[in-house]
């Protein structure tokens, strides 16, 4: 391999509110609690579920924290099809035009207009890595997976910013696809 | 597209069962009904479900017919992920080593020592079309998605013989990382 690794982590189905859906949702005044420290610093799973509810079947999410500006929910395309939410492949806080949901929580509520996506595969980078790598923020690439179900993913974004530590997303359609597991977890950009 | 395009199906969840097995899991004498024919000549889903129990939980999978010379359950990794089992990636019929399950019937169970696999990525090709796409039986080529979530799947085992009609077939987990709709379902083998 060249020195163009990057280590992938998948991203199982989650939700990112705001504070407004938060307290709607959980009460007033309510706080997310850090469960768990995500590889994006400052982002962390949080002990919170709330339930997702399509035409056709629903299922609970975890919230992500911190509380973000506009509510999104991330699924994988099995997700959405045992919702039935026909939801388009998207980046990362690109709703517009995209279907909504009603969310359930222990205290309320809330139908969101929009905001059900599968995400886009992306590379979180930084600035250092993305010079070394070659890439820039925007920038489509293709990664190679090795392994027994060595495949490209081609369609892949890099995001670059400073506040990123250097991970690849995808979702878990896609990990179990590309049979990534615990000793094959890392791609090469190509 | 080249002339080297090939329509890709998805399978879902599924088994095979030999005569024997059949016969202990519905009861003697019982012959499996055509409840639609598959792409494959001669092969046909059934309306019998049988209840695949693994380590951590158990699921309901359908029977296609006709009766084979070894039991096979066919899982997606996100299926064996489920049941706890840690199925290898497999051609068909290729069982040796692979784990067992206990697979439960209306009218009894069958404890397996194998045959739970995931199914390697294949393409059923005809003599006329391999020779026409230049490759041959066993051999390993690369397959190119396009659209949204564009990808070469690698890999790809090719099975060549006149009782076949040309296919790919993936998994669903496949099926989905490469967003396999009904309007985008044709590969390119490249």
């Amino acid at each position: 391999m060249s020195d163009k690794k990057i280590e992938i982590e998948g991203s199982g189905k989650h939700c990112h509110v705001t504070r407004k859906t938060l307290e709607t949702l959980f009460g007033e005044g309510f706080e997310l609690e850090e469960k768990k420290m995500l590889s994006q610093p400052g982002q962390f799973a949080t002990p919170h579920k709330i339930t997702v509810v399509g035409p056709r079947r629903s299922f609970e999410v975890t919230i992500l924290g911190p509380c973000r500006k506009a509510d999104q929910v991330e699924l994988s395309l099995t997700d959405a099809t045992f919702l039935g939410i026909s939801a388009p492949i998207r980046e990362s806080g690109d709703l517009a035009g995209s279907p909504g949901c009603k969310l359930i929580g222990p205290k309320g509520e809330v139908e969101i207009d929009e905001g059900v996506i599968i995400a886009k595969r992306h590379i979180h980078i930084t600035p250092e890595d993305a010079a070394k790598f070659g890439v820039k923020d925007k920038q489509i690439v293709t990664v190679k997976i090795g392994g027994d179900r060595a495949l490209i993913f081609d369609e892949v974004v890099v995001r670059v910013s400073k506040d990123f530590a250097t991970y690849m997303h995808v979702d878990y359609d896609e990990l179990n696809a590309a049979a990534l597991t615990q000793s094959n977890r890392t791609g090469e950009i190509v």
